[in-house]
């Protein structure tokens, strides 16, 4: 049997689930993983790497590459390194490890700058420092990579930062008919106002070329769980990688998530389906993977599902204490008998 | 044949020199190669990780690190990372490599608090990061050992930071007769002054039990080259390393300076010797390694070698354009004899 090669698209926390669930059926499917990511990040820690430093925002980077670190003792240490976060510590005081670790995008700004390091993942001081001293951020990642030991492999969506915009209509709550433009991807992220459209900036960035080789090479095309408007849409976005997805040979699969974000507040399951379908309109999707109590009606689902091309197969897929996580081993299981069929 | 264990003691790049130097004979001695580090840094990238953050200034420790580093290209990249330095760069602005990075004990504090990141090296935050998240500098230092796949081992001198202070005789250029009080390694290392005496704050360090150990353990203990008062006699003042010292079964090496630096300016070669025996009495040497060039008249050095119980070996260990420099090779190839032969 030769490996199915696997490509992942997202950013963030739901990539990172996507990815967990891939490595748990890795050995069984003997699965070659690579990681798509988002490079669209301008809040936290990354968003002030590159505002200061120019590169890549590295934290999604970051994330996909930790998801994928090995089972070593020692490379799951240096995961748990990458994933340190500095505390806030005021100047010229003692170290206070108690003090709770800023989110990557909650930190207070005018406190983060009482310590230049205070808010910032290792991980991504170490991805800044490897692009600017190889030059180019897939061979930073590669080196990254074997740092931690990954079984896969993580690539930008696009070698160049780019910019995230929204048009969105009562992004302020005292003007709830009005549209606005809505940008960068952390103020896109928790508008409470709905995404009528979106865009990136430039508009057709170049689409990293390896990633454009993992696409045509590849067997699965897997999109979702994610922020939806900021994870998983900007990769439709860039031309060459929908132009790549779109003539893949792949099967493609979309994972649902589990409940709606801040960003996607009154967009319904089947909604989901149908903005992949307005932002890339020859996206053909071969199945749908959603839990069946975030779904609640299949109908509509399945409908939408439909329109894409594809069947709807329900999983229970979310951690059991009624969080909206995917448990990656539930989802691992889920995705065994999606991924190892025979077309 | 078991393993000649080593333990080389310094700071910086003297240190760093004598460890390349026994990885260069390693190969042909079987060496176990141990460095104990000074923890007195308070200059540059190191000194405001410890002010702000608290633990051990990083600085040293890494350079011990690096110079240890395995041969494999993935562990050779992962070493110029480890000393890859951020540049400072204009908030908002785009990164400019050109930008020429700022020394350790260089760093212009205004430009440096532009971004919180310049003039630190990535290993500095990767220690800092790796002693925060295990709680312990020795299990840190054997993570990144690990991480640079190092021929050896790297630990402290104490887990604890400490102050180095000196009474300095001219310390103010305009009162050449005045004794003033010259507080931090930093000040200590180039004050222009002549040192009268120096020590520790805490006076009285508790030692790395790891360090302890080794030198216990050890068939050589190497002293220099390396800044006289700030990087070779600390070890001396921490008294359970002294004792340690002076009652371990090991032959011991002093490796001298090729050129005074600014702290041992008006310091002869001999002087240098007479300030280990000042500091800690009981020393008794068995060898004195000194390059024929930077010593002169050999006479006084033989004498001052001799009042510790040593034998003067001179050799060519410098590098040939003229600085005064060891080089590795050279300096590797004068310790093999010396290493090497039976007792």
């Amino acid at each position: 049997m030769t490996a199915r090669r696997v490509v992942a698209f997202g950013g963030g926390h739901g990539l990172s689930a996507s990815l967990r669930a891939l490595r748990h059926c890795a050995p069984e499917l003997d699965l070659d993983i690579t990681a798509v990511v988002t490079v669209g990040d301008d809040g936290g820690s990354s968003g002030r790497l590159r505002a200061e430093r120019g590169g890549l925002p590295p934290g999604d980077l970051r994330q996909a590459l930790v998801a994928l670190a090995g089972d070593h003792p020692a490379t799951r240490r240096s995961a748990g390194l990458f994933q340190h976060r500095f505390a806030a510590v005021p100047a010229n005081d003692a170290p206070a490890n108690d003090v709770p670790p800023l989110g990557e995008t909650d930190a207070d700004p005018a406190a983060a700058r009482a310590d230049g390091l205070a808010g910032h993942a290792v991980g991504n001081l170490v991805l800044c420092g490897l692009m600017e001293l190889l030059g180019d951020p897939v061979a930073a990642l590669e080196h990254a990579g074997a740092m931690l030991g990954a079984v896969g492999r993580v690539l930008p969506m696009s070698r160049q930062p780019v910019g995230i915009e929204a048009r969105v209509r009562g992004a302020d709550p005292a003007a709830p008919d009005e549209v606005r433009t809505v940008r960068g991807q952390h103020q896109v992220a928790v508008t409470t106002g709905r995404v009528e459209s979106l865009r990136l900036t430039p508009a057709a960035p170049a689409a990293c070329a390896e990633a454009l080789a993992a696409i045509g090479a590849a067997d699965w095309l897997i999109f979702g769980p994610g922020s939806w408007y900021t994870s998983v849409l900007p990769h439709l976005l860039v031309p060459q990688l929908a132009d790549a997805i779109v003539s893949s040979p792949a099967r493609r699969l979309v994972t649902l998530n589990l409940a709606a974000e801040k960003e996607t507040l009154g967009l319904s399951v089947a909604d989901h389906l149908a903005a992949l379908r307005w932002y890339l309109p020859e996206l053909k999707v071969d199945l749908v993977l959603a839990d069946a109590k975030a779904v609640g009606d299949p109908e509509p689902v399945e409908r939408a599902a439909e329109s894409l091309g594809a069947r709807l197969v329900l999983a229970p897929v979310a951690v059991t204490d009624g969080t909206p996580r995917h448990d990656p081993a539930a989802l691992g299981a889920a995705l065994v008998p999606v991924l190892g069929a025979d077309r």
